[in-house]
């Protein structure tokens, strides 16, 4: 039933390579399916103002795609001369979720930069991008205690995405792209590597859902997540 | 234990004030509280691009905080250049919860594009615009159906948001500033008259929550959108 | 022979609502006529780079229009990236203006901003403008001084604004926006309460004028301003 | 007493080259004692899209200052990305005032555009762009009529600007920098050859000014503009 | 004596991955050293009006950077709302240097947008976009041939671009970072398959040069791109 | 067989006249035939960061065109919001050219900015800037010098540079508007006064160049360069 013929509880094959640049404090490339994402973290000593002199550390992300990772091309960010609403947001929320996943204190006074840049795209990136990203982070972090600089681990649980959503009428998991335009309810579930939410967006274009229906996508989410961890931790071991 | 006093799941007072400017084909100032956002409903007949000749119509949705809506005086989105992206977020996500009220087909070939305008600033702003903006879009649609323009009403149900959250570990209806500065969790909860959710965007900050907790915040969300539909009916009467 | 039916030396109808909103040091609601424009007061500490150690205040002004303030609805400047001139010439002719009536030593090294925006427009929005800006101005002022913070009363005499114009060949006192759009000349005449000129600027549009006739504008104008400025003073007492 | 040694009623030195540049329709170089503007007139047979098909045309203007025309060098509006307000303000000045002695009906369905360039400025640019402004565009007229695109001449009167002020207590015509950095009121009066007014500016920066004060700055600048008319006419004869 | 080790005349290794990305009629990744750019070749129908109708083809080329290419983190050109000064220079030069070897009649009214992105950066990386960048375009050029949209070849000559320099008193072969930052003249050539020029750019900071080492640098990129043209053909057979 | 009648290897008449403009430290309008270059040197104290403490100084450049200095008239870039990618890379290249002809020790931690406003356009603006900009540059640091504020001059040789192309077939020297348009190569060549090399950049647009044809055009600018030079001594004498 499913475009690609997963079953409606199958994700698309997961890889994650790292180090996939060499200039980044942590950097891989992340696939899932057809999405495919290169994040990179990049430590600095310089702290947003608000919490200078606080002691405590910032992780924040910026997203980009590049213009021909999508089916038609679109027109470079750069040259719009801005980032778009959609990019706004969703590095917005690609920030927000590494950051729940963050001992702040025990990060000290400094800022990692998580960049997600979109190599291609076939739904569900702002996912992958979370998903990757915090391998991205664990890799970056890893030096940072290695050189002693940050003495009890700052990250204390993984941190993990999927989108979920309910395509010819039923529930699926790991929507990609054919899957995603055509559905009428779809949702971004974040998650910690214990099953605690962190992040919940589920919205309908055009179209409502009931709290049973919500239910549903969390049970699929749940179990997207177990094996995203499990990528994760093989990946960043 | 709430710093206004109120009850866990006592709303603050809602009024909304119809045809509170001229111009319009519809608007209303609701009040939620402190909270006060001017709503305009404006109908035009060209639509987007991506619709034109299709038939169908098109609501969507532009928000604003005057400068001084808020306890320290903001910078103008004008002068800066752009609109932020926590405005960029929340003016995408009136316009989606607005769209799923509405029957396209039922609108025929226009836009209208409802304009939510902060006064005055106390949290909760993007769900009393989603509120008010309703109200303002049922006015200018009964217009159109008064004028003949529209045959059928293309307002399937009453569309209303309220926001919920978890303050000093309780489960809280309708956050107000000082509980929504401090709450690690919260949720913003869009839903139709007969209850349909239509979207969920429930996020932590530096925590996680259960699902368990989820839906405790829900069945808050769910009573507090039966009153604010009453308050609407009654304004749009 | 007025649209509305208004001798040629008639104001429209004043109302000024103080503390119309709760955050700004001074705010008020001002109509005049069908223009309703709120304008804010904000104190702040810190003034512009180029008094900075003078021990002189600062009073600035910006200006803006909601987007369906207007018969039909105009564009967002947020959106559109930047302040259109009319806005930036409006904006600059307040802050002159407001500053001709205050002294900058008794104010001491602080800047207030007033924000001036037009909730609904029917002609003459810079002048009440002007004329509220000042009313919101005297509130924070009087915060000010309550609190010990100025010692003697930096604003030295009220300033108000009216527009007077050549409308079908006759002068005619405060213009509406049917007449504003008719009239070949119009100017907006920005005095003290004791009738001094702070700014005049009269213009033609594809048209020109004697002396004579700036003249006769010139005592109608101010004729309205010793009506406004009684509305302020009612207002701020 | 004025610091060039000027009497109170003497204009600086005025000259006007004309056909400076070769590529626009009409060009001149004013010269007003120091202060040097760049003027060209440019034909285009497009219009702005609000008189499309209405048979008239249309006149505007731009004006600009090269980065070190000023005593220190100030940064490039096309480095900043935009224009200033005080930029904006004067380009809708010089073209509201050329406007205004311009038969649009005649002028036929096309559009010319006055760009104004300060190349040395001295105080008075806003003026001398607009008397300049004037000469260009007499200039780019006479070769719509010489080659019979326009049949009778649009040019109704010649426009012209000067500022007058008060400096040390005493009105003065024709204000250069060291004295406009200093005057507390200053205006700018534009005039029709018959002395027609076509605008008035006069403000007051930290003080205010009488009507009889303002009635002895309209005498003086009676006064320059019949001696810049003449300037004008023997430059365009 | 060079940092890396290689001789005078020796290059990087080359690689080129055709097919790197799917959505894009052509693509590769291109890596010279440990220079790794992604290049996409993107097919619209739609061409710069300036050539509308003509029944000519274009070839426009776009660059960029990822924020975490280089050593330290850049700022993300969509952030800062423009591309800076480099960008639009090297894709200029991308755009023209591809255009030297097409065909333009032969291509037909249809534009081809090569996209070069930067996912690490050693030095070297614009003439690596040249290099790659017509591997893609060669790719989606042979999609258009297979498709019988073009009947004759519009690549009439392979286009590769190598840097040379003088570094510590050497004239050396294709520069990477460490020998960049240090050497006085730098150049830039691009040639075709048969080693006709199609640009040089040389330049001197804060140093000159004279014919003769230009002349050995000229030597020295002949043999380069014989190398990277043997690259490109075994990529793209 | 040039448009102009003049021989292949005959440059168009050379003017330069100082002090055009009294505000800048050194200034000049250079004429190189109809392409009319202003060009000013404005002495800064402050330099760019990131030679700030360094002792060194910095020389840069901006490049504008007056909108009618063209043939037709272009949009001012100051109104389109930002530079565009061919006066940035003119400028880029003029600021570069100026530096190699200068010791940044001996003009000591300041910032001398080169504007070059191009009042009329005829081909060779950017040659002509660099030719001028010099002539201004070294009218500022004799004012150093006379006020010894710098105590060996900083200018170690004179900066020139000069276009020439192949135009119909022939190598041609200083191309002026009609041939620019037509050459197929055109190469622009930075030389100092004792001939060395400051940068070339010779491009072709839809053709290509060999070794042979860009030797004969050195042969040509070098010749040019020695006249710039002799006008450039006359004129700074």
């Amino acid at each position: 039933m499913r475009p690609s013929g997963r079953q409606l509880d199958e994700m698309r094959p997961v890889s994650i390579e790292t180090e996939f640049t060499k200039h980044a404090e942590g950097s891989c490339l992340i696939k899932v399916g057809e999405t495919h994402v290169l994040c990179t973290a990049s430590i600095e000593d310089r702290v947003p103002p608000f919490i200078k002199g606080s002691g405590l550390g910032w992780v924040t992300a910026e997203y980009g795609m590049l213009p021909r990772a999508t089916n038609t091309r679109m027109r470079r960010e750069a040259t719009a001369g801005k980032q778009g609403g959609r990019t706004v947001e969703i590095q917005r929320l690609i920030g927000r979720s590494l950051r729940a996943g963050v001992d702040r204190v025990a990060l000290g006074e400094r800022q990692i930069t998580v960049d997600c840049d979109v190599l291609q795209a076939d739904g569900g990136t702002r996912c992958a991008a979370i998903t990757g990203g915090w391998v991205a982070l664990r890799l970056a972090v890893n030096k940072l205690m290695k050189a002693g600089d940050v003495l009890s681990d700052p990250l204390v649980d993984p941190v993990a995405a999927i989108s979920c959503g309910i395509y010819a009428g039923q529930p699926v998991l790991d929507l990609d792209y054919p899957e995603d335009s055509e559905a009428g309810v779809d949702g971004n579930f974040i998650m910690t590597g214990s099953r605690q939410l962190i992040e919940v967006q589920m919205s309908a274009e055009g179209a409502t859902y009931s709290r049973d229906q919500m239910n549903r996508l969390l049970d699929l989410a749940e179990q997207g997540v177990a094996q995203l961890v499990e990528a994760q931790k093989a990946a960043a071991a």
